[in-house]
């Protein structure tokens, strides 16, 4: 089949009074627990969920292609309809964006990490301990006096031993290695340049590295920095100009508010708590036609591990449902962005179930939300991208293609 | 996965004495009726196809991609194995084909609205208020009269307010824009070459516009013309050159016959009615190896918002059915060109079931031919574009692919 192109939906999307609201949990899909033989969505009681997977259609998604894990970044690009594999936001951009910083179109992010070197130079741990968020604050402070010739730096504090440090200047390109060696016991990388106009880049960051080197000299543990993902705003074309949606994003945390930015989404102030979330998307409900509503704590918990957690986060979310049920949008989509088993405790390949709610979606036999009986679902298994087009379709948002 | 082209498929496309007949059901995709949550396939009484779902195999196809609905055009050209995306017929020869015009390969081909224009020559009416078929036959034969130097012109009624216009010349290209503005209030617009090549024929356009204006002056409410998707001739491979078939259409509708055409089948000559058609097929059953049979009732009552009468035209289909199985193709194939829900009353986005019954067909345990049977088919999910390649491969006219 030829590959439907965004310029395609652009041709036939078309604004209308309608609501779509998209529901990410993030790291969804799960394993089956070895005692029971249920994963987490299927041990989790959800009521709700079951609702509308038995009035609604149910399926699977594949957001980059069947057995490739996807990162936040191609997860949620995938959901909102662009081709992971042809559109990429790099790890600095992302987490810039993740900070609200207010990236530049020149401007080259990297993620950085304080870390430890011992006496020779090697790196004994890449993260110093996960030291305070104060204290990294504190260190950034530090970098962000450097001085390189020709840029403009900023090094700001994320979260922990994570910070972004953001290179200003005409002409710079993004093509350079990483420093971060990804293991311990060898030395920090020297960056290169992937491209020969990258050349002065690699020099630029080489520098900050050395600087940053020994001003943190005597700071044992944060006695090094490690940087990675360097990269440039990705310039997307936006939701609103291929759906001819009003889009806004509920999410707490920075990074999905950040993704959401890039394909630009109105950001909305909420809170830390899923409740919160949902009362913010009650208070916006008339002011936009589209919704990315995201939850982080399912897939915090997967990854920690924690079976347990997982299928309570699930139960409190389907607990929260009720509102939006109430709220009756045209088109609810329930989906993640990846599956992240508690037993795997990290992303993973596995296709992530889905249900679509509306009144035009021709229902399925499937009863209930999970992954199991998503199998059988009438939407089938499908790669991720056509998720905006069939909720625009539920929508009635797209005209007809070809006379 | 890899596409695979027609030019693979012509490789290893072979001929051979078994023979396939297609039936397309135009719009046989339904919805749930809200009293009995059966669609209308699911509500009709359909034993014949039944029992060819039992004894064959089915699926679920996508004319285009999930969530887009399919214009007749994209439809069938999928369901002959033409990828719709990157194939297109345009509007003017669509209508062109509909009347059966012969259409020859250079010509450009217009659609054309009569439309009432005010004083100032501002639209206020973009179909005249839809005036009879038989007053725009006459306002026809005066613009048929009009002389443009170096083209010869052809404006012939299609239907109420619509006409087509061929312009035939050597050299002509057809990219230039519509003078359609698709809306009220406005001018309509001058025709603009989309390359530069096309500056002539943006020339002659606006040349023959503005003479209708000034033959159409005192025939108010039809005092002008819209002109839209001006288009040549696809010059698409023929499916005898690439399947090697000797194919046959039947199909009661002129746009239908047209489509069939333009992919190189003998469009066969047959009556008005399902029975007429069913006896069109008997009679040239022997001449040919591949039989499109196209049926346009249910896609009409579909339209027209009338589920009974949809159930009703399904159940006719069937009983006619026998004759057909009777005459034991080697390959049946039962689709649609898109689903037509009676209760959107238009073209839909949901995708048609589709059964495949042969000899050789591996059978599955679907035992009604229905949108909720076929979820849980052996064919699955796929694209409409590898129904030929599976119908060809069931007829045991396609070789092994590589060594």
């Amino acid at each position: 089949m030829g590959k439907i192109s965004l310029e395609l939906i652009k041709e036939i999307a078309q604004s209308s009074s309608t609501r779509i609201v998209l529901l990410v949990i993030d790291g969804l899909g799960g394993l089956p627990n070895p005692q029971t033989g249920k994963t987490e969505l299927e041990t989790a009681r959800t009521p709700n969920l079951d609702k509308l997977a038995t009035q609604g259609i149910c399926g699977l998604i594949d957001l980059v292609s069947r057995g490739i894990t996807p990162g936040s970044g191609p997860g949620h690009l995938a959901l909102f309809g662009y081709d992971p594999v042809s559109y990429k936001i790099g790890r600095g951009v992302l987490e810039a964006m993740g900070i609200d910083f207010d990236l530049q179109q020149e401007d080259v992010a990297a993620r950085g990490n304080f870390c430890t070197v011992d006496e020779t130079g090697l790196v004994t741990d890449r993260r110093a301990g996960r030291i305070s968020t104060e204290k990294g604050t504190q260190l950034c402070q530090l970098l962000n006096g450097l001085v390189i010739a020709g840029v403009k730096l900023f090094v700001r504090p994320v979260r922990e031993h994570r910070f972004i440090v953001v290179f200003r200047g005409a002409g710079l390109s993004a093509d350079i290695s990483d420093s971060d060696p990804q293991q311990v016991g060898v030395a920090p990388k020297v960056t290169a340049a992937l491209r020969l106009e990258a050349s002065r880049m690699a020099d630029i960051a080489n520098e900050f590295i050395s600087q940053a080197g020994r001003t943190l000299a005597e700071h044992h543990p944060t006695n090094m920095v490690l940087l990675r993902g360097f990269s440039q705003h990705p310039q997307l074309p936006t939701m609103g100009e291929i759906y001819k949606l009003q889009p806004a994003a509920i999410a707490a945390y920075p990074m999905y508010r950040g993704i959401a930015k890039l394909v630009g989404m109105n950001v909305l102030e909420t809170g830390t708590t899923i409740e919160d979330e949902f009362l913010t998307l009650k208070q916006n409900y008339t002011d936009y036609d589209f919704f990315f509503l995201h939850i982080k704590q399912a897939d915090a918990a997967g990854e920690d591990g924690d079976f347990a957690r997982k299928v309570s986060i699930i139960e409190h979310i389907d607990n929260a449902l009720s509102e939006l049920i109430n709220m009756e949008p045209d088109v609810i989509v329930v989906t993640g962005d990846h599956s992240t088993p508690a037993l795997l405790k990290g992303h993973s390949w596995h296709p992530v179930p889905i249900l679509l709610h509306s009144k035009w979606c021709r229902p399925d036999r499937v009863k209930e939300f999970s992954e199991s009986a998503c199998i059988s679902g009438g939407l089938g298994r499908f790669p991720a991208t056509q998720i905006m087009p069939l909720a625009m379709a539920n929508a009635l948002k797209l005209t007809k293609f070809g006379a």
